[in-house]
């Protein structure tokens, strides 16, 4: 797959998460890895783009984090339904083998960073900003985006390909109780209204 | 449409915005009403329900709430994709008719709090918690929802029936320029990974 894996633009990454997906979340400290599954991730700013993410106080995903300093977020996609779920339902504290067991697969980016979570549709690697007063308080984190990457089978020159991917390339939106939407059609506001209001 | 306004219990709120909807953004402050629209905003907490949205500084929502203390955020639908898009691109510091243009028509909620935007899927009204340094350095602002309301054709017993209701009333989820996605097809984990996994 890495022949499909592009860069994207740091002044575009906000559009991986501006639409509202629901993310993975992976870090590695001193060789251990694991991933999260995250609803309530949201971009934070534009340039350079700055991502929060709610990490509960029981992940080991937020420990490594902690220890680490940094984390990388992911966009999964409907093939990965299943996956996606049992990474948010499984504790490596409980399951040293949860990734095997979850089917998860980690790769680098090409310059190092990771880990990455293999068949995503994008990843944004990040640096956390310390904030203690927001990580005890509301278990919210922040981060300054330092690269990010796609699949151009999904996500190429800046923009989603939804409308023209295969279904199976759509993202993830959590509801409750194993309950997911894929995300939909195209809709776009008429050129003229779009220029009349810009 | 008053008699298809239900509320929706506080420990049910997060499910409103779960799936990463663009939301309005609602305030008022000594008669003067506004409605922006916002992609980043999230749910933060469970019970009692937090949010989290972010705010420009040069947006007159914003001023409207750090005087007053409280905001709305409200799920439009696709019905309203030329509205959302409006109000997010238009400033009543420079339209002081800007909701009549956009064709907002606002309202209260039944206990008095508002202002709503008539024609919404779902409304949370919120207290705003202040937090100085999150305001200032991230335009982030947190809320804890007091109150929140849906419209019972397409969110009722708890869960969002999209899959049945009119496409009319799908949550939107903003790219970019004027480009938005429908929320789209319900995906269900199978129920004995489900169970598995939890």
């Amino acid at each position: 797959m890495d022949n499909h894996l592009v860069a994207v633009a740091l002044d575009k990454a906000y559009r991986l998460l501006n639409h509202g997906p629901t993310v993975l979340v992976s870090a590695r400290h001193q060789g251990i890895s694991n991933v999260m599954a995250a609803a309530w991730s949201c971009a934070l700013d534009f340039m350079p783009p700055k991502v929060s993410v709610v990490l509960d106080k029981a992940t080991v995903t937020r420990s490594l984090i902690e220890q680490s300093g940094e984390f990388v977020l992911q966009v999964p996609t409907a093939r990965q339904l299943a996956l996606t779920h049992a990474v948010g339902n499984v504790s490596l504290a409980e399951d040293v083998d949860k990734l095997a067991h979850c089917g998860v697969t980690l790769f680098d980016a090409p310059d190092g960073s990771g880990p990455l979570v293999q068949g995503c549709a994008a990843w944004l690697h990040c640096r956390l900003i310390p904030e203690p007063h927001n990580q005890q308080t509301y278990d919210l984190f922040i981060g300054e985006v330092t690269a990010a990457w796609a699949d151009d089978r999904v996500f190429r020159d800046g923009h989603w390909q939804f409308e023209t991917a295969d279904p199976e390339w759509r993202s993830l939106h959590y509801v409750a109780g194993g309950h997911f939407y894929a995300i939909g059609e195209a809709l776009d506001v008429p050129a003229d209204e779009a220029s009349v209001n810009l």
